[in-house]
């Protein structure tokens, strides 16, 4: 199945069920008035939005509509956490060279995640307000999955039962602020604004074979103001998705619609680009001797899609988005 | 005003108003379904809940019933976000020496914070699951504040006009955990459980001139398995709430609801005591050249509750919590 968000003056949205070529939308919300409800009541309401996604893909509903990505909320407008790891060990080797941090002990073997914000999330082309350009705006672009609740010590193999819808993100960061956040020890947050999501979040079964060893095996296409980027796979993460749920569980109950997001997608082969401008930097200062791109201004465009390995266009729709100065708004 | 939350099947539960003397609550859920409502929704229901509450005091509600604290949830059982800092300067240098961490640069000058679980806030007597005792289980006794919605980059003065209500907090901390994490640079998430409440959250006209310079002038008094362990000051916060309130909106906004701790409140005097374990473990550390006290073990109980200067007891009520062992569902 696949779903979308409208907005609705709510602060969780309002539902929506897309066909599976992304064209028409028809209202869920006789079934559940929003995502994070239909996520909380899985069971209750599953077989009637899976009637709905059919009649919708049969062309038997006469309330159907034209799917309007540029309408789109984020999916969940609103989530009880949103927890992000740095599961492509390429990456994260990467990013202590940039940053010129310690190697992170047993970065192979134990994850490391971060709770950011989830109550301000942003649609995937609204413009983004950030503060300065001299805070390095850097996109991110990961998978993310969206989760029943799971018990505080969950085992991998519930972990796996409770994944509930995949998305895909783009996890902005302000690269000026982070090393400092991370040398203070308690990690990043001014570091992280508010997070932006693809308009469509889809059942694992819409992944078909590219949702295997709990990872999403899809190329995240990207571009920035026009020009390709990268199109890194996400098969090259160190730790599934299930595993990495069991470590956010491991001394709280995660709730319902919780959100865990895979940290930027990155390959090890320099040919799939990046889905970051701070790999890109430090990989020109590996292999140029000097950082040569700089981070966004505003004005910026970046756009980000993912594919399948056969090349057809993947399932979550686009993100594309432009940084914009914050107006500050006197009170 | 004083508030408190009583459960009925919801994620936000059901608005009462509580008595000055803590004795007498009544139903406010026609004025707003829940305190999270209240607070996203304040300038309409302010004066109706003024109202509320001096009908209440002068005992002129047929409806009121008495105030059970062990019926309660927290004031938000769920909250947007939850912005932990460590602002008890005294505290984090100890802590730096418990942990053998590097100095924090500029500690005294920017202030430290991590975003915690915000979906699962545990009421205030209400059994604590933890997964072993090997993590070092500890409590931290601390304020915090409820904020109007805070747009990204406010100023001090818009801060400090959007502080709707105080709360006393029971920040649970695995301490086994935290050094790993502090290292890694992403911060603290195993190592910090979903914190508890007292179950009162209250107006900062309620605390008379103890709510002055943004911070909570109280002393909160520390029990553990009913012997005495401190009674820290407010006072001694190097940054105020409304100061901390900025640096957690340098980069986003703050929802309305989003809550913000003190970190453990912490006096640079010895005869203070401590609102922590590692606190004490450090001193002992220093004071008396080896570690005496260990961890919380299952069945241990913590008792937490703010008192006026005048020896009058506090308007947050009382947490008194047993930890016990998470029992595993297999599902």
């Amino acid at each position: 199945m696949k779903f979308a968000t409208l907005p609705n003056g709510t602060l969780d949205g309002h539902l929506v069920v897309v066909s599976k070529d992304l064209s028409k939308a028809v209202d869920a919300s006789a079934i559940a008035p929003n995502l994070l409800s239909a996520v909380q009541n899985w069971h209750k309401n599953e077989s009637e939005l899976q009637a709905l996604y059919e009649q919708l893909n049969a062309g038997k509903r006469q309330d159907a509509f034209d799917f309007d990505p540029s309408r789109c909320c984020a999916p969940l407008p609103r989530s009880p956490q949103w927890l992000d790891a740095s599961a492509f060990l390429n990456h994260g080797k990467l990013m202590e060279e940039a940053f010129n941090t310690d190697p992170i002990a047993d970065f192979d073997k134990i994850p490391v995640m971060y709770q950011g914000a989830s109550d301000d999330f942003q649609g995937p082309t609204v413009d983004i307000p950030m503060p300065k350009e001299a805070d390095g705006i850097d996109f991110e672009g990961e998978f993310g999955v969206v989760m029943a609740e799971v018990p505080m010590m969950a085992s991998v193999e519930e972990t796996a039962k409770a994944i509930r819808l995949i998305v895909q993100i783009n996890d902005w960061s302000l690269r000026a602020l982070g090393p400092r956040e991370m040398n203070s020890g308690f990690g990043f947050l001014q570091a992280k604004p508010s997070s932006s999501f693809a308009p469509v979040a889809v059942t694992p079964d819409e992944l078909g074979e590219a949702w295997k060893n709990g990872r999403v095996n899809m190329s995240l296409h990207v571009t920035w103001n026009g020009q390709r980027f990268g199109e890194p796979h996400g098969s090259e993460m160190n730790f599934s998705f299930p595993e990495l749920m069991v470590h956010a569980a491991r001394s709280r109950k995660l709730t319902a619609g919780c959100i865990l997001g895979s940290g930027t997608v990155s390959n090890k082969s320099r040919d799939a680009g990046s889905a970051c401008i701070a790999e890109r930097r430090v990989i020109e200062k590996i292999d140029l001797g000097e950082i040569q791109t700089q981070f966004m201004k505003f004005g910026d465009r970046v756009r980000m899609e993912a594919m399948f390995d056969d090349g057809s266009v993947g399932p979550f729709g686009v993100i594309e988005q432009k940084v914009v100065a914050n107006l500050v708004k006197s009170q």
